[in-house]
């Protein structure tokens, strides 16, 4: 733990470093973003071992998936967790009377969340967040009222901050921190930042949440095998609320390592044991067909600060591969 | 690049994120740290093409392996990388008439450095790199000086930093700035060190070696995913020797990637499409056998500051393998 995090206080550097934050909390998003390799088509037995597993090893909050719009996306070619049905949450988790809250990830402009998300007091949810690209703002913030009006935590990540104006993306935060939002989350989507960066952009949100007494969040993709490392750095700088995936497990070059974080994360609620048996029984048998994790096209399109979607699909070919040629076509003028 | 790199200059903070720090220098260690994972027994049109692909890229030095003494080591139990005799040096870089320096690694206590490294002037190599543990000081300042007078560049590689107390540590450090040596690393044989440990002690390096005309270098362990971060926290702190490797090949986790480095440095010198071209031609083909890389058993050695050793045994187990069994025994009580 950083020597950094305590500031305010005036513990030594030693008890510091040797102590935690309390304030800290882990959300495991395997789920919902490993969905987003395999059409969110999960066996109902790997959802309740990750679930055992979360809440054995202290995890905050897990997150299940999306509650997509059945009106874009047909019912039959997803699975569940692309849309988090109510009754197919409990199937899994009963009434989740448990410390483990539980989260769903809400697109904007993708999800009709006025009729699919319930009421608080008539699911088993605790926390909605949503996610937005800087142009949906207005949509993000009429959708946070409105879980917040129904009674849930809500969160915000804006996506691909990365490639964002800094003009706009200080409206952006301006405008969410006038909202009833809990956190809003810095989001690498591509991979792309340096711990600087993250570093500048820790503090920038800070600056805006702290006063209207919201937390920051990160949220972090590992093309470059920074996930961990920025996390840490956002830690550092005062985020209290950590996304991670069980391996890694989410799209593209996947997420910070779950397992990775609880090993830096001192406070002894949490476990790392029930973690790693989870991901040899469980997530590891998933790696062959879902291909998730650092390589070398997932490292192009992060250093070029490019969606992961050509390296996505570079890795679904079939056949030989050629990265120099990958690479060629990344950089070709067009 | 960092806009804490050159902050002795008047340059915007702009100017200085794109911009870079011409002093920097990258070694590649591919040969010499990979070697660890196959007895140095690369095939020699392997080892053509890393040097053929590090000239390309502009990288700055190329490390071929170790001078072991042939008393304590078999010369026929190993590779000829364990030995870098002349001979097999020339057999693939002629006279090396090129920009791109050579460095082998001499173990103290492990080299028989007054008769096997010869005087630079009947050598193609340039640099001398001397590994150390805290108790061989003595040792390795003897070999520094042998090197020195032989006419080489030299460096100090003292390892294991993350177990060496402090007070030691400083004496170290101080019994080095008095040699002639070049360079001294810090280097993180366990993958145990955070941003905030290399932050300090990259600090404590530079305060001993910058005011003697030293620089300071840095090689990593990716054992938590943190070698590139933690490279790129040492330049940012203003250490100019780097240590890659490429597709991070090395010992147990391997080491920072040089490809990763190169995609952040902004010198125009180096070029990363080389880099890529032997990595999917002579390094991945070698994955299979050599097993090199970031996993969770070498996670967990890690975590606990340990040698990795226990991983690699575990690694190199046939038939299933139980991560969480490797996980207790690695916290059994003895």
């Amino acid at each position: 733990m950083s020597d950094k995090q305590e500031s305010s206080n005036g513990t030594s550097a030693a008890q510091r470093w040797l102590g935690y934050r309390p304030e800290i909390r882990v959300l495991d998003c395997t789920i919902r973003d490993g969905g987003l390799m395999n059409d969110h088509m999960f066996e109902s037995e790997v959802i309740k071992a990750i679930y055992d597993a979360c809440l054995a090893g202290g995890i905050d909050y897990l997150e299940l998936g999306y509650k997509a719009s059945k009106k874009i996306f047909a019912r039959d070619k997803f699975g569940d967790w692309k849309f988090c049905d109510e009754d197919d949450i409990r199937r899994i988790v009963g009434d989740n009377e448990t410390p483990l809250k539980l989260s769903v990830m809400a697109d904007a402009e993708k999800t009709d969340y006025r009729t699919d998300i319930l009421p608080r007091s008539e699911s088993v949810l605790d926390v909605i967040r949503i996610a937005t690209y800087i142009h949906q703002i207005p949509t993000a913030v009429d959708m946070i009222r409105d879980a917040y009006d129904k009674g849930y935590e809500t969160s915000c990540n804006l996506m691909a901050v990365s490639t964002v104006q800094e003009w706009e993306l200080d409206q952006a935060l301006d405008a969410l921190a006038k909202t009833e939002v809990d956190v809003v989350y810095l989001v690498d989507s591509f991979g792309a930042l340096y711990s600087e960066q993250v570093q500048y952009l820790t503090r920038k949100y800070l600056s805006y949440m702290k006063a209207a007494g919201k937390e920051v969040g990160i949220h972090t993709h590992n093309n470059q095998q920074l996930a961990y490392a920025n996390t840490i750095e956002a830690i550092i700088q005062g985020a209290n609320r950590l996304d991670g995936s069980l391996a890694g497990l989410g799209r593209g070059a996947g997420n910070c390592q779950t397992e990775l974080l609880i090993g830096f994360l001192h406070n002894p609620k949490f476990k790392i044991r029930p973690l790693l048996d989870c991901i040899q029984q469980h997530i590891e048998p998933l790696r062959q067909d879902l291909k998730w994790g650092y390589d070398l096209p997932y490292m192009i399109t992060g250093q070029m600060n490019q969606h992961p979607r050509p390296a996505i699909a570079f890795n679904e070919q079939d056949g030989p591969k050629d990265i120099v040629a990958f690479y060629d076509s990344m950089t070709e003028k067009v």
